[in-house]
């Protein structure tokens, strides 16, 4: 990482410290030299960041004594407690629901706090598309062509190498390439189901896992998830002891809209259970290259080797959406995955994924990415405080892990789905909770994308929605 | 199209009618002078053309007398007979079988007669592809997003700007982009089917309609199906009175395998058939481009404009396998469709569809089509001629209205799943013939593609197919 933003990042770290109530209002920060020493950065470095922290009021310089927390630089927004979904599998139908909120989310008049992905600006579009011109120079005509079952094997060696990143051994022929983690998802789904199968989901969840549900004539069962640690370890063993679970379709790190992480402990305590159970296990890891942590989360594939994972991720949230590249590691599964792809896309665009492999060959993806989390450490910082001036007391927000997307629950009262409306037409788009759950829950809550870098407008836009959301409360 | 190559059309178009049996062996072949009336063209191109059936020993010349069809010009090889699937609906389950054929279709150490997809040469990728590189240059960043659902509008405009050309009036907003038309098939029949429905295909038919068929649940009910004309109207008819039947999926023009147009009078009167029993019908059009027609097939959607039928096509066989672009024209089923396709694929690439669209307005995809269609027209020629002098007696084989596979039915006794093996211990592929049916028939057919130019190779590799045919059926 170019020293230029080490700073950033630090300031991000420190911050998220008083977030979490480790550094308290009110307490001494660590000095110059305990900050250069434990985070590893100079003297300098360490100096930049408290001095940016002091710009925006989280930390105060008190002369010759060092650094304090601010009184006022704690988050006061309260997390949301742990979700209380029902307890029994609902067949699943949001899709009215979602294809209303697509049709809006792309639409660039609008502020962009709806669609999760990143604004082209931040993407590596430059790189990736000078790499996509010289392979439709050079190997056109040679990549006109269908690719074999799993696609492009260069590609599927530069997947395989990043997963040593968290110290997996994968091979190129565990890996098939898919279009987005759409398609991964759904070939993981048909892989270990069969219609009128029950699928379990964290709660609030994406909705486009609800709507591969409702697609493949599958149910969900809602299990109760707290932002920051994921699913409930007793509600899972319950429900498998029940014995209705026939897959579990769980976020592997920094989850979809709840932005949070399972620990390495409880997604190996999670493996056991669902091999007690002989239940496959389904994760996706789209957001985990997006975790703010100091190394990279370690999917549940990787800490059981044994077990039975279906792990589906795609390049979309962090440099090529437009491509739609993603990819598999079904295990057991991979014939059952081949099959099921010929007949829904045959294979994908061979020049895309020959053009990705050679940006990844060059260079550059990890300090894109290491660029990609201080921003949007930045811009979920800036929300969330923002958030706080502007939003009703009561308002709760989650503290994600990574990526760029927050959770907002609103005080009982306000239907998030009125007050979309309303955004729409001082034109401003967010994610209406009740998008996230099969079970018509979270009408008071709504789903924030920061995937755009912080500006004028984006802040006007949530101030525009926080007093929104107070009229509605006091209407 | 090029003056240059209008001889060979022309020659295609005479022996064509020999073939038919129009002209027949002996017969006068029309003057120089009629046959410039007829078909439009100088007296130098036909006496081009009549040169080059010299050539080919089609047709002979007498001193002052004119032209004659060759005693040996005609094909004497049959046609197959009318297929005699049986009557019930079966369940489906070809993917072992055909995942066997594919790990061997794209060898390029082999002879490729087993994929049907059009050599890399034949494809207009170069100007494809020098698109391709200009839109990354020019539109990189700003196409790196999801597309709209419907995909690309500039694609979509010049899509239905070719639906035209059979006089019939699309509005971009009738079309959707997809994953080839793999994905167009696997969106139709989800739209109008539900796990354990039976759909009613021709036999033998596209394996992939199988394994679509398979991969959603249904089941097939294969119908009689003509190698020229199509689907048997009484059968048709008697399956919609039993009232089992919930779609039809047929081919709209020049089918796979058998290469047969269904004239316009028999479409309609399916079309009568369908809108009397309230059965949806699901056209695949990927080869009408290819027709070997003088005017372009009409599909089913453009004949009853009321019709429930949902168009599926691709440009995967004329100009871009490896860009997995197709498109659907679902007519009632849109919002279902899109719905599906969301959990699908979510959407395509953006950029190859701007690069398509860029490639298509800037013109010459016609004359690209009709150097195929003189290309294939050709092979098809050739591979009948060495047919007939090298398979056994005995052999029956299509004449394909278009594109570039030819049906072959062998005599009672040989398998072509043995012979499969035999071939590629050989180096040589194809496709065997028990892909092509849900209920194990057509052990004795096999499928052979003409996707590459005629070359010594693909002589020889036919030659020794043919041999080993010989020798199967002499042990």
């Amino acid at each position: 990482m170019s020293e230029l933003y080490r700073y950033e990042e630090l300031a991000g770290r420190i911050t998220a410290l008083i977030d979490a109530g480790t550094l308290r209002p009110g307490a001494r920060a660590p000095s110059l030299r305990e900050a250069g020493r434990q985070w590893r950065v100079s003297l300098s470095t360490a100096l930049q960041a408290y001095r940016l922290l002091e710009d925006r009021g989280v930390l105060e310089a008190r002369p010759k004594s060092g650094f304090y927390v601010a009184r006022g630089g704690a988050i006061g927004l309260a997390a949301p407690a742990i979700s209380q979904p029902p307890g029994a599998a609902t067949s699943v139908s949001v899709s009215a629901v979602v294809q209303r909120l697509l049709h809006h989310a792309s639409d660039p008049n609008l502020v962009p706090l709806g669609c999760a992905i990143p604004s082209a600006e931040l993407l590596a579009a430059g790189k990736l598309d000078r790499c996509l011109a010289r392979a439709a120079r050079t190997k056109g005509t040679r990549y006109n062509i269908y690719t074999e079952a799993r696609g492009d094997e260069r590609l599927r060696q530069e997947i395989a190498r990043r997963a040593l990143r968290w110290g997996q051994a994968l091979a190129p022929e565990d890996i098939a390439v898919t279009c987005g983690c759409t398609e991964a998802l759904l070939l993981a789904l048909k892989a270990v189901s069969r219609p009128g199968d029950t699928i379990a989901i964290e709660s609030p969840t994406y909705f486009g896992f609800l709507q591969a549900i409702e697609a493949l004539d599958l149910k969900a069962l809602e299990l109760p998830t707290d932002a920051a640690s994921g699913v409930d370890l007793e509600a899972l063993r319950a429900a498998l002891e029940a014995g209705s679970i026939t897959a579990c379709l769980f976020s592997s790190s920094v989850g979809n809209p709840l932005g949070g992480t399972m620990p390495d402990d409880r997604k190996g305590a999670v493996l056991d259970l669902l091999a007690r159970h002989g239940v496959p296990l389904i994760e996706d890891d789209l957001y985990g290259d997006l975790s703010f942590a100091e190394d990279r989360p370690r999917p549940f594939m990787a800490l059981r080797p044994a077990a039975d994972v279906l792990y589906c991720s795609s390049f979309s949230k962090t440099v090529s959406p437009g491509y739609r590249i993603g990819w598999i590691v079904p295990g057991r599964h991979m014939a059952k995955v081949l099959e099921t792809k010929f007949s829904v896309t045959l294979c994908g665009p061979a020049l895309l994924q020959a053009a990705l492999a050679d940006f990844l060959i060059s260079g550059g993806y990890d300090s894109h990415l290491r660029r990609m989390r201080r921003v949007f450490a930045g811009n979920i910082d800036q929300m969330i405080r923002t958030i706080e001036k502007v939003f009703p007391a009561g308002t709760r927000v989650t503290r994600p892990a990574g990526g760029f997307v927050l959770w907002l629950e609103l005080p009982a009262g306000i239907r998030s789905r009125k007050l979309f409306g309303q955004a729409l037409e001082q034109g401003i788009c967010f994610a209406p909770g009740d998008a996230f759950s099969a079970s018509d829950r979270y009408g008071h809550c709504l789903r924030l994308s920061g995937g755009y870098a912080w500006s004028d407008r984006i802040e006007a836009g949530l101030n525009a929605l926080g007093e929104m959301a107070s009229a509605a409360l006091g209407s």
